[in-house]
């Protein structure tokens, strides 16, 4: 219903890409990179994800004869049209693993190709990898307040629309181990999970009755929402009862959800009087209006969760809602390009670049280089922006970031699995000190940018302002 | 690529469906309604949309051959997967028309059939309405701060991945002119544009070359960017020259864009240049983080801007992600149904309903009254939550706004443009009060209850407390 084709794009990518055509230059080599500039949440870090949903729109990147016509309707020329028939990316595509961890100015994703390719696909490259990014890092965050402790996705009802579909997989990527998305959940071989809602209870004339029918239903998966009428007054009593019954017939009940109420004094009542019970084993589970933040409060309050559900502060990753990945020119026919700007910050790195991490002693992320992709190691780094502060690297071991993951338009990289890339993610996150992780001003990791670039930077300025 | 399809849904929509199934209760009728409780933006309304692709959503709801095959597999059982085959959405939908001005806590949309049918949909319906609502919402705020300014949407990179199929859509119901969305745009038939990046100019040796070469392409609609080196030394001078050179051609340069920098600032000494040089006719566009703040800023202080790009924040509706609409039982078998809650604002209303919206002496909206559907008018309407205030109606004008928009499953609901859907919001919100759009401190629109709803509410509260 609704097909991802050549139009998901932007307006002026086309425009652009009919100038190269008419200029004749479609054949001129362009290399792009992706990176963003601010780390979203106020956080140290960006977990990198999106990358198989990229490659394999890229890869299938083409334009039906439905969207020839359309574009010939809003006045792009015979010739063009033409051309866009057999259109196909056929560059390359750099970028790390997905899931990998990932910080400021660093050119995470680099294409090579024809400008034309390369430029038409900025949109749908922005459009995916700033998205998931954004979410598998929130979802991240929440898995770092909730340790061990379930974390389910239930924000389909509130993500921005279709958005929903690439939230969820986000979601795993980041850390949580299930989804009430079932579509996602399918597609992207996610755990999918979910039991009541309110209205299951109010459609029996009674919740006891709404309970046993269900526990009747699932045995081996209920776990029974209590807030409907009064939690600590029916709710729970009811759900004992029918935790009694089910023990009778071998079976048990798995937990119970708080919806709503102050979760803390809610979820440390439940415990004691299903403990009083001789219920140990019965589960409780929260949400309503989840973030890491709460996560953590609930847990700090040393407050019995099993497990979270999480809804719009997951899926639409409040308090931020985008990544501000950007995708700029670094080279044209092989000449190293950049653009300037009054703000420094927003002054590009020319050329085809990697990241070279280094490790610490303790095998530990110590910082990154953004290096020449010609090089293959140096001995110290210089700030971006700061070239009076530098970084010298002696014993410690690296590791390049950007592997190709696309040659001439076909996909390099792995077929990982979501819940691959999601232990990727783990493992990696594992590596970056503590520090980085805190959510209230974090050290910032760093980042620097080998000899060579920063000369070849520094020349191109000098070339740039003689000019202007 | 990806078809929406009946697993868009949550998970515990397809458990509760099963139980309904296996409990012999599928064809018990319920009634739904979907209201939200806060104003987005912290502003005083909301512009309802998403309606038709709801509709057509729900019209084609279904479960392919795969998708049971996975339901299967994740242990659904086999008299409700075959049930799932011919499972077609087969209720009714009352909403008002799409583009209408609504408001807290009233039924905006009702929707009743079998509640096997009325729950699955539950999921979809809150994930269309919620998001495109929002955002339709937060383009008529920008509308309302750029008068008959252009705007345009340039948000799909920044989009919540597909989420920017929706959102373009809903901006132009909000009252943006057009959109960089090419496939919104095709789809929707929404006004799409474009014209270049830095890139474009990157791309060639010299700025000058690059405007050159685009005017010769696009002489009809040619609007260059100037940032790329420095605006007022480099970018708005080649402009001129190509604008002169246009000229001779017979043709006209549309405008400059300028993309950074002090938009205030840079945009007067513009104007002054490009006047100074005979250039009144040059069109300025600005874009770059702008939202409705920032654009009222500009035009606050004189800013001589023809036309607006804005992304981020239009389509992610930065500083709400979300609305938080709910869909909330209200009747079972005919039978009025409530859900109480500690907090007062959490409690349901119950019964089938409608609005009844009434004017004032100047034909503009005075109140909305929530009332039973089988009420037809009311001479006083109640706070719903505050008895002791209540607002009397003597020779108001008013009119119903719940319509039926689809019966058995099939639409009944007249198929508009967006283009007309957006006439409509400009046209309902011309009716609304000035102070109710103000972003700071909006007057509070009145909505109450009627007598007989508020009664049958006391009523079913006092049954469920004597309960409990």
């Amino acid at each position: 219903m609704f097909a991802i084709n050549g139009l998901y794009t932007d307006h002026y990518e086309l425009t652009m890409a009919q100038g190269y055509f008419l200029s004749g230059r479609q054949t001129h080599t362009a290399c792009f990179d992706y990176f963003f500039r601010i780390n979203p949440f106020q956080g140290g870090y960006v977990v990198f994800a999106g990358l198989a949903d990229l490659l394999e729109i890229i890869r299938n990147y083409h334009f039906s004869d439905e969207n020839l016509v359309y574009l010939r309707s809003i006045d792009f020329k015979d010739g063009f049209i033409k051309y866009l028939e057999n259109f196909r990316f056929r560059g390359d595509v750099y970028a790390p693993e997905e899931g990998e961890v990932v910080f400021p100015y660093e050119p995470v994703v680099r294409v090579e190709g024809n400008i034309l390719e390369t430029q038409v696909i900025e949109t749908v490259l922005l459009n995916l990898l700033n998205f998931q990014s954004l979410i598998a890092t929130k979802a991240s965050r929440m898995r770092h307040s909730a340790g061990n402790r379930l974390l389910i996705d239930f924000g389909l009802r509130r993500a921005q629309g279709f958005g929903g579909i690439h939230a969820s997989r986000a979601a795993t990527i980041g850390g949580f181990d299930g989804t009430s998305n079932v579509l996602s959940a399918s597609r992207y071989h996610l755990h999918s999970t979910g039991t009541m809602a309110h209205s299951w209870i109010q459609s029996y004339p009674d919740e006891l009755e709404s309970f046993r029918d269900f526990a009747g239903f699932y045995p081996e998966r209920c776990v029974l929402l209590v807030d409907t009428y009064d939690t600590l007054k029916s709710g729970l009593p009811n759900a004992i009862k029918v935790a009694r019954e089910m023990e009778e017939k071998g079976a048990k009940l798995e937990g119970i959800r708080l919806d709503s109420g102050d979760l803390g004094y809610l979820s440390k009542k439940a415990r004691e009087i299903l403990d009083a019970n001789g219920l140990h084993y019965v589960k409780i589970f929260v949400s309503n209006q989840l973030d890491e933040y709460i996560i953590r409060s609930l847990i700090n309050q040393n407050a019995p969760v099993d497990g979270f559900g999480v809804g719009t502060k997951l899926v639409t990753g409040v308090e931020n809602a985008a990544l501000d990945g950007v995708y700029k020119l670094s080279e044209l026919n092989n000449t190293p390009q950049i653009k300037i700007s009054d703000n420094l910050e927003k002054m590009t790195l020319p050329g085809k670049k990697n990241i070279l991490r280094f490790y610490d002693e303790n095998d530990m992320f110590y910082g990154d280089a953004i290096i020449l992709a010609k090089e293959t190691n140096i001995d110290e780094m210089y700030h971006p922006y700061q070239p009076l502060k530098s970084c010298s690297f002696e014993n410690h071991r690296n590791e390049l970031l950007l592997k190709k993951v696309m040659k001439d338009g076909e996909i390099q990289a792995p077929d990982k699995t979501t819940t691959e890339i999601a232990d990727y993610v783990g493992k990696r996150l594992s590596k970056l000190p503590d520090e980085h992780k805190r959510f209230e001003n974090p050290h910032i990791y760093k980042v620097g940018i080998s000899r060579n670039l920063m000369e070849l930077r520094n020349k191109l300025i000098e070339n740039i302002k003689s000019k202007y």
